[in-house]
């Protein structure tokens, strides 16, 4: 038995492929499309740990997807949570909750898949404008 | 950059225990509790596939989780998916889509994440009862 993937739907594949990739920094390993099913599915993953994956499947006549408390989020270790940060931030990336502690933060997905990012090892020495950026909204 | 886990919310941890461990065949990794916070995280992975985990959120005031459309699932493989399903089966859960074509099933938890099952290489050869089993519900 072996984790595969999480499957998310996303309601524009573009602004998708840009957060995730472009913004996270995940990469696209697979690609199918349907057209009598009329929707596409793209599989990404950390660069350099391709087998766990996250699916996206982008239905063509989608509609907005709300979202439920059941799911809470997706979490990733990185090499440095305020370079992911900030690296987010000048994408336009809102930071729910900064690394005020060095250590976590969360995000957003442009379908509101909540993304915990998690400084790999020790906590980073508290530093600003980190440590005095509120909160904004929930994740 | 690495995939860590996926969060989920569970409204019983007993329930859920039973169900993605003992039904569905997950192993417990990890554990902590906070009296300050109420709550309980553990942590679950496929057994040999410690590295990419589900994580159960239980918060000891808890209440029933609803879903949302932008959570799709959450997806395993298995060695030998008609064995999974009938001991799925033995143990009360309902298949939802059974595995009529000797690949895919897909099953719900009790705080009705979705859960697929994907047969591990390739597809078994069709067989019943399965191939004749009609879906319940949906997934």
């Amino acid at each position: 038995m072996k984790y595969l993937h999480t499957m998310v739907r996303v309601s524009n594949i573009e602004d998708s492929l840009d957060f995730y990739c472009n913004k996270l920094g995940l990469k696209e390993i697979n690609r199918y499309e349907s057209d009598e099913g009329r929707f596409t599915l793209v599989f990404l993953a950390a660069p350099g740990d391709e087998e766990a994956q996250v699916e996206l499947t982008y239905n063509w006549d989608s509609e907005p997807y709300d979202e439920g408390r059941n799911f809470g989020h997706l979490a990733y270790s990185v090499e440095d949570i305020y370079e992911t940060c900030q690296n987010l931030l000048d994408h336009g990336v809102v930071i729910n909750r900064p690394p005020r502690d060095g250590r976590m933060a969360f995000i957003r997905s442009p379908d509101n898949i909540s993304v915990e990012l998690i400084q790999n090892g020790d906590a980073l020495p508290k530093k600003e404008p980190w440590a005095s950026m509120d909160n904004t909204g929930n994740w």
